[in-house]
């Protein structure tokens, strides 16, 4: 992508009310627009950050069995008063709209209703089972304090995914396999120190797992031991629960996290309120066990960016990087070598072609933080090179013109 | 893709209250679910179609300059305050919803307001411009009356665009460039029988375009001559427009259309009211002239839905088709043969392996409506063939095995 073909441009300056680094950061550096407290756009290059993790997700989830739907933001509220779920004493974030001609709709914070419901129309046998369904849905929240940039959102991008199962032994096999692909996920994604964490469970089961992100402003306290095995979130920091996992007080440190994911085990949580049973084996009718596993797209964005930036700007890994190569052109000769490698490979580059200093480009460079910067300039052209250097270290090497192609 | 692995399933009916034939017909083959009046769930065959309609659109975008970005939908009341359409008296269909701890909030309809507000950050200068920016975005309309399946939606996806000049004559310009890109975008997609018609302008223009795709349900009336070089909506059949199309009234025909897409001129009718200015080579201030764009990507496979299909069900343009074969094995070295033709090309085939009879399987691929029903029988083995039908024809050829994978 060339620099003038894009409306991308940093901003010396974060809106005044955009006290959370990563709002702030990523503003300026031309990631995202704020309309409202906890509700963003995200402008091309947030965008690209945002489809990069949703493919790894994708990946993931679909060499996991998972199939992708797209579930409805509008909700009826019959579903939701079966669970008990519509009333705003039960869940307090809701936003609600009203109907021409009459009725309330709420705004979906979460789907586990509407897919139990849907589903009630494609299982009712054992033959049907198990199942995993999957979306990448924006969730709205009604939320009284929005103003973590996009850590917490009135209005975010989650992936959620559901799965339904005969028995209690294929959830639980089928849980450790979302497990694995989660551990699969955060680590492509390039999530480091972000650990399956004990938290509360519900009626059906006694722990939740949520996927905790060390980070000096995640909203979470967590407790860890010194190999990061045992993670528990403060919630249940409690001598029962220390006893189940093995670890005594004083083997644990404290710090503070922000959740990226969850896994909960719902067991009939849903099936039973909104009747989705099935007939097994022995022509018995069953409640359909199920699972739910979340991951906050856009607030993933957010917990890299907060937690990879130094001074100068963001530091993204590979893997979510808009592009990967940030190019500089210096002199007439420099420019058109840059040119020339940039056409061949658009997909990878963000081009500054702008009619700027050097050092505006270097200093954009950084604060847009892509991995790698690659300056041609007449002087590295003499020398048949081109200068790359590293946005995590600062490491600059030199790598041969023709051995360019070789850093993408 | 198996159907085994699927929750997809072929339904006997639709709904009672779902009387539009392409509502009723996406029920029953599996591709979308009603969760309300206008309110619908894509499932895992319906959200491949809407994803392959997407890259279409979006590759042609590109290829005019677009950029991808992805705007919020709760919207604050005070943007649209300053062109007069928070107003309920003027936009009739807006959803609002309140915010814990006061305020009311919308949820967009439609995105001019917001995109021409951001671009304010990013335009100053006539080196700003043009720019032309997309999204693919829920849209949301309190629709009084809801009752078109997905032609007509209280939520449903739109792609729009909104482009910024310098000029008139660059605004004129990029807007016969989208014809051109609307025009290969639904020859791509297979939507025959679109045209370019001509509808009512606003302030600022004359007319405006509408596309609109011939269709017995459509909600609009629109006049045509014979070739079609003209195309005008009902609501501008006036002596005055008949004269600037050079045409006579007695020389076109009516018929009922859908709406798939629109673009308009809309020059300073959200700049003007919203500041978006910037400064031309003269050092002059001006405001920005402005253009929209419009596609109804939901709207779009509601379209196709109504107009190809027949009795047995839907049939799919190939673009858009969520698969390109649905194969079938018959016998049990048929299935074995079918299962290793699957296993080789799986992105591309919809593998029936249910224990099921060949004439049900039959029934569900043509309600299913893949644009190639292939089977391989012990029969058709013996011979060294399988059966090719056309969805589209009925025609049946038999195709050698080892030019089988020819047809994908």
């Amino acid at each position: 992508m060339k620099m003038t073909q894009t409306f991308i441009k940093t901003l010396r300056e974060a809106p005044k009310d955009e006290i959370a680094q990563n709002g702030a950061l990523l503003t300026r550096a031309g990631y995202i627009h704020k309309e409202l407290a906890g509700v963003y756009d995200f402008l091309p290059l947030g965008l690209r950050v945002i489809e990069k993790i949703k493919s790894i997700i994708r990946e993931e989830l679909n060499a996991i069995g998972g199939q992708e739907v797209l579930l409805s933001s509008l909700q009826n509220p019959e579903l939701w008063e079966k669970t008990g779920r519509f009333s705003d004493q039960e869940v307090d974030i809701w936003f609600k709209t009203e109907v021409v001609g009459g009725g309330t709709l709420g705004l979906a914070p979460t789907h586990e209703e509407p897919i139990t419901n849907l589903l009630k129309t494609y299982i009712s046998s054992y033959k049907d089972l198990p199942l995993s369904v999957y979306q990448f849905q924006t969730k709205f929240r009604n939320e009284k304090r929005a103003k973590s940039g996009i850590l917490r959102g009135r209005e975010f991008l989650m992936k959620d995914m559901y799965s339904f199962h005969a028995t209690e032994e294929d959830l639980d096999k089928y849980y450790a396999e979302v497990e694995k692909a989660y551990a699969r996920i955060f680590e492509r994604i390039g999530l480091t120190e972000t650990y399956k964490t004990f938290a509360s469970g519900g009626i059906f089961s006694k722990y939740s797992h949520e996927y905790q992100t060390f980070l000096p402003v995640g909203e979470d306290t967590v407790y860890y031991n010194a190999d990061k095995s045992v993670v528990l979130n403060k919630e249940v920091l409690e001598p029962e629960v220390l006893e189940d996992l093995g670890v005594k007080r004083e083997e644990l440190a404290e710090t503070t996290a922000a959740e990226v994911g969850n896994i909960f085990k719902l067991k009939f949580k849903y099936s039973e309120p909104l009747g989705l049973k099935f007939i097994d084996e022995n022509n018995a009718q069953k409640n359909v066990y199920m699972g739910c596993y979340g991951i906050g797209v856009s607030r993933v964005m957010g917990v890299i960016a907060e937690k990879f930036a130094d001074e100068k700007g963001l530091v993204w890994p590979e893997a979510v990087a808009p592009f990967k190569v940030y190019l500089v052109g210096i002199g007439e000769a420099g420019t058109a070598k840059a040119r020339e490698f940039y056409a061949e490979h658009e997909d990878e580059i963000l081009f500054d072609d702008r009619d700027a200093r050097p050092g505006e480009k270097f200093a954009d460079s950084e604060l847009i933080g892509l991995p790698l910067r690659v300056v041609i300039s007449d002087r590295t052209l003499a020398e048949g090179v081109a200068e790359v250097t590293e946005r995590k270290t600062g490491e600059t090497h030199k790598v041969a013109l023709d051995k360019l192609v070789e850093i993408l």
